[in-house]
Parts: C-alpha cells; structure tokens; sequence
C-alpha cells in the first residue's frame, strides 16, 4: 500500500504520481483527500512524524519511508511497480528525463506566478504577461524540441524502447500545457508528433483511461500548476 | 576518470559536482575549460555523441553513460566515490535533500532573471527588485529554516549522521548566499547555527581546502547562479 500525500483540489505535481500508480494498478490512499487529510499532511510537513520531514508535497510513505520531491518519487515508486527497466543506464535516463519535465513544470508555474507564490496572479499579472511570451516563444518549444528528439530517437518511447513511467508524464505535460496554452500547443504541435503520439497511446491504457474516466481525476482548473488565462495565451 | 561539462567561467550548478569530485579526490577533467572546450561540450548538446542528449549542462560522461541534471550527477558519482551511505533510505534522503537544493538555486537565479534567461538583468530590474523581496523574506527563510531543522535533527548533518555530498552542497548554497545576499544572510545565520558549522567543516576537509585554494576554483561573479547586485539586498 502506498500513501500518496498532496494538496487535494488540483491535479499539481501529484498528478504524475497518481499517473503512474493508477497506470501500475498499484494500491494507494490519496490521503489529503480523505477525512482530516490536510491534517494528517500537516503532521509530515511540520515534523510530527517518523522519517524525513518533507518541505512540499508530494510526497509517499511506504513501508517506514517517507518519500518527497516528484522526479524522486517516480524513480523509486517506478521501480517497484515495474514501470521503468532495470539496468542503471535505462533507470538514469529516465530519471534525468523525468527530472527535465520538472524543470517544465517550474517554468509553466512561474509564468503566471513570475514574482512570488504567496501573491495572487492578479498581483503579479504585468509581469506574467511578459513572461508569457518568453516561455511560449522559448521555453516550450527548446523544452517540447528536446523531449521529441529524444522520443523520436528512442523508437517511440523516450527510455529503452518500451513503455514507462516517463511515456505518462509526457501525456501529462501535453495535456497541461493543451489546457493552459491551447494557442501555442496548436501551432507547435505538428512539429512534435512523437510526443502527440505518446499522449495518444498512454491514453488508451486500460489503468489510465479507467482513472481518466473516474472521479479520482480532477479536471485542470486555475488554482494549479498549469492555468488558463486566455491573456497568457495570445 | 570522470569527465564534467559545464559552462567555463561561472561556479554555477557545476560546482556542486566539481566540489564532489574535489572532496573524493576522484581524477575528472573540466573538458569545456580546456582547449576546443566548448565545441566538445556542443557535440553532446546536438546529439551528436552517443548516450542519451542532454538539455543543457552540467552532464557527466563515465565509461559510455552520459548522466545529466545536477542532483541525479551527485547521486550517481556519489555512491561511486563513497560520499554517500550505501543503504537505500540514507540514498533517497541524500537526493531528496539535493533536490530542494537545487530548488533553491532555480529560485536564486529567478530572482535576478524573472522574467527571462534569454534577457539581461538590466531588461528586467523592477520585476528583480520586485521579486528579490519574496526571495529574501519568504523563500530563504523557508529553505534554510528546512534545511536547519533536518540537520539540527541528525546530529549536525543532513543524512544518516555522516559527512556526505548534501554536506559538500550545503556549503556551497551558504558561500552562494552569502556572496549575493550578505545583508540578508547576515541577520539570518544566527537562526542556522547547524548549516553555518557544516560549513565551516566542509572548508577545512582536505580536499575542498585545496580546491579552494587553486585556481580551479573559480570566484563568484555576475554571470554566474549567485549573483550580488546591492539593489536586490536592501
């Protein structure tokens, strides 16, 4: 049994984990969502409990382990549950790929939170607005042009020829930056058909597209990592 | 023989693998600062070398792997030279504790680029100012208050009890620190007596001793990650 901790009402960094155990079939609770979620969090973040105190969700306890940081998470739990190869080369690889999307994830964060997260994006708007253009006109196509290339590379599959827990992450990032950016992903993504493709596939995945069918997934909406505000978007 | 690849000229995310290396007293070279260093460097960038394409440096090349992104090149070398436990929950903590680490180095460099990478500072002074503020008022106390408490809670270091590369790395986000922001760490080191003793240990392992008295070590400066602009410290 996994405990997966993380805020509960928005997909955020906790939906990649979510990707892989619901793709694995894997047993968990999604805590936080539970009664007295936020409280029993609380207690980890606070250093009430056994283990390392995380700074953020997410982060899993297993067994004794407490487990935080995402890219961390999916390495460890992917492993387990079989979702990633077992040579060093293929689990390094994805590991450092998966590392990269967070960096995206950052990045499509900050663009509508450019000066502090404790502010509202009402706040910060001025600023979001500028580096909104930089990330649409930069920083997706260098991190999308990459994360292809090397999909495309890889025969389909961005680690060791086969399925992982990488291929669901990238079905992630589409969607997120679909929603947020429906603009840009428009014009960019007849130059990314591996990674349309990849998103495509994991979708079909009996565990996936049963999740994606359930009340478990949450719909994107602009309290999380990835927004929509029109503005953001022209 | 370890060969690392990093933009010459800056410390930047490079040096928490050069001070690794230093402290192991492993033989590496730092191909991008010797001759036709750069266009070495390109090659892997291009995908033109074999092993898995790197978005960017630093990245590591060992026997044929090609390992990138910071705190999976410390994890890997790490266990290789001995700087860190060999057992799995000392492992995990190591790099999750790295991990955040280089959260707050993406956050240190946003402050004084958060609108854009590709701009300069000069073209994104107010959103600087504007941001320096959360950085130094919410962000560094959160982090350093984290990174206090879990070392506080091991007996004066992060993971298991023992010097490891988290040691090596703690010391270098307080020299950071201290170089960009000197007012502001000035009044919070007596709040992070722990992180402020593990410095001054590192400083004194032989190793990072010699490194730091070589020309190898190369000093801050405004180009790097740890930028001091007095402004952004007021």
């Amino acid at each position: 049994m996994v405990d997966l901790y993380y805020w509960p009402g928005i997909q955020g960094r906790g939906e990649f984990v979510r990707l892989l155990l619901e793709d694995a079939g894997t047993p968990y609770r999604d805590v936080a969502r539970g009664p007295d979620g936020i409280k029993k969090m609380r207690r980890f973040l606070d250093g009430k409990e056994a283990g390392l105190r995380p700074l953020a969700p997410p982060f899993v306890v297993v067994d004794d382990l407490v487990v935080g940081q995402t890219a961390e998470i999916l390495s460890f739990l992917g492993r387990r549950v079989g979702l990633v190869p077992e040579d060093d080369a293929a689990r390094l690889a994805a590991h450092q790929i998966q590392l990269t999307i967070s960096d995206v994830v950052v990045e499509a964060h900050d663009v509508h939170h450019p000066i502090a997260s404790s502010l509202y994006y009402d706040d910060q708007k001025p600023e979001a607005l500028r580096r909104s253009g930089h990330f649409r006109k930069e920083r997706m196509p260098k991190y999308l042009g990459w994360l292809e290339d090397i999909s495309a590379r890889g025969g389909g599959h961005p680690v060791g020829g086969v399925h992982t827990y990488v291929d669901n992450s990238i079905f992630q990032i589409v969607e997120g930056l679909r929603y947020a950016f429906p603009n840009t992903m428009k014009s960019l993504e007849p130059s990314i058909p591996t990674l349309v493709a990849i998103h495509d596939r994991v979708r079909e995945r009996p565990g996936i597209a049963a999740y994606l069918a359930s009340k478990r997934r949450l719909p994107f909406n602009t309290q999380g990592i990835f927004r929509h505000y029109p503005e953001l978007d022209r």
